[in-house]
């Protein structure tokens, strides 16, 4: 009796959805069930965007954001400065700041963090586009917006060194408590940052 | 200025991915990220197999469990007596049985389980086809071996009741400590149905 396992198209969707992350073989099961059988699943026009995102999607040549051009919606807006460059870890970062509708500059996208023991170091990283942007465009300040842990420091600490030779105004984003945080929620870390980053009332 | 947003082919990817069960937004644009920018990731070929999938995947007339022709392996193998029909809710609860190497009878796949609150009654499940298969088979016994959870548990009932004038034998998997499950651990309801179906030592 040979032993009974899914049909091939059944374990090979299986086999790719756990490949994403964050998914494990349970929920990659469950999601293949639920594409095989559910009447909402629409199997079909998923592999025909993933397929349009292989094909049309590219990263800016400048900023590293997503794009469908050689620039990206950012960079060939006119009436955004290039003169403040907000540097980012992600392509994913760069919408949540945009909602605050605060930054009026352009971005350059890493592409991660030094992670050394994932063999991350500066030359995984968009580092040598971001000199290179900075000798060419009249950038007047670099913001740095990168993760609050400690890779993140890492890499802003790291940046900030690699920049300063440069002359140009590097700064980055405030840590402290979150909006809407009473203290008695607030971790120690987070506290002392607030209170190392406190700014003077002027009334 | 126009609100910065992903370009088409991103948006569309992440809205389809979030589409999945047990998806949400974070995860989606988490999963999309990677699709568009990883080296690892394979996102034609994760197309190619959702579409020999929605292609290729169909259920079984018979039990309901995956198959790429009209039988499945199960039902095709004649080596299987078709005596035993033991009731799943989902075509995924079978291999886990399977693994168990206990079994030697067929399935019957109901596609869920009563649930009056999801409008999923009667009509939706696979019940006529099992009281159909039970007649025209010779049938011995018909395990049930759903969910131990409300909606299982009322599920398995009804099947009994309506299985019951065929004149078959109707029995459910045992329900009790799990095995390396200490007492301890138990929760009160699975220790109180441990005792409840607890069984007699012969020496």
């Amino acid at each position: 009796m040979k032993p009974v396992d899914y049909p091939e198209p059944f374990g090979d969707l299986t086999r790719e959805l756990r490949r994403l992350p964050g998914i494990g073989p349970r929920t990659a099961e469950r999601i293949a069930l639920w594409l095989a059988s559910s009447k909402d699943a629409r199997p079909l026009e998923l592999a025909k965007v993933l397929r349009a995102a292989a094909e049309n999607l590219r990263a800016c040549t400048l900023c590293g954001f997503f794009a469908t051009q050689e620039r990206c919606q950012v960079c060939q807006d006119e009436n955004r400065t290039g003169r403040e460059i907000c540097v980012v870890e992600q392509a994913t970062d760069i919408l949540p700041i945009e909602r605050t509708g605060f930054f009026k500059g352009r971005y350059h996208v890493l592409g991660g963090r030094l992670a050394p023991l994932d063999h991350i170091g500066p030359e995984q990283l968009r580092i040598g586009a971001l000199l290179a942007r900075v000798g060419n465009e009249a950038v007047t300040e670099i913001i740095l917006a990168l993760s609050a842990d400690v890779e993140g420091e890492a890499t802003t600490n790291y940046l900030a060194e690699i920049l300063a030779p440069l002359g140009v105004p590097v700064t980055r984003i405030a840590h402290g408590l979150p909006a809407g945080g009473g203290l008695e929620h607030a971790d120690p870390l987070t506290l002392r940052q607030a209170l190392a980053g406190r700014n003077l009332l002027r009334v």
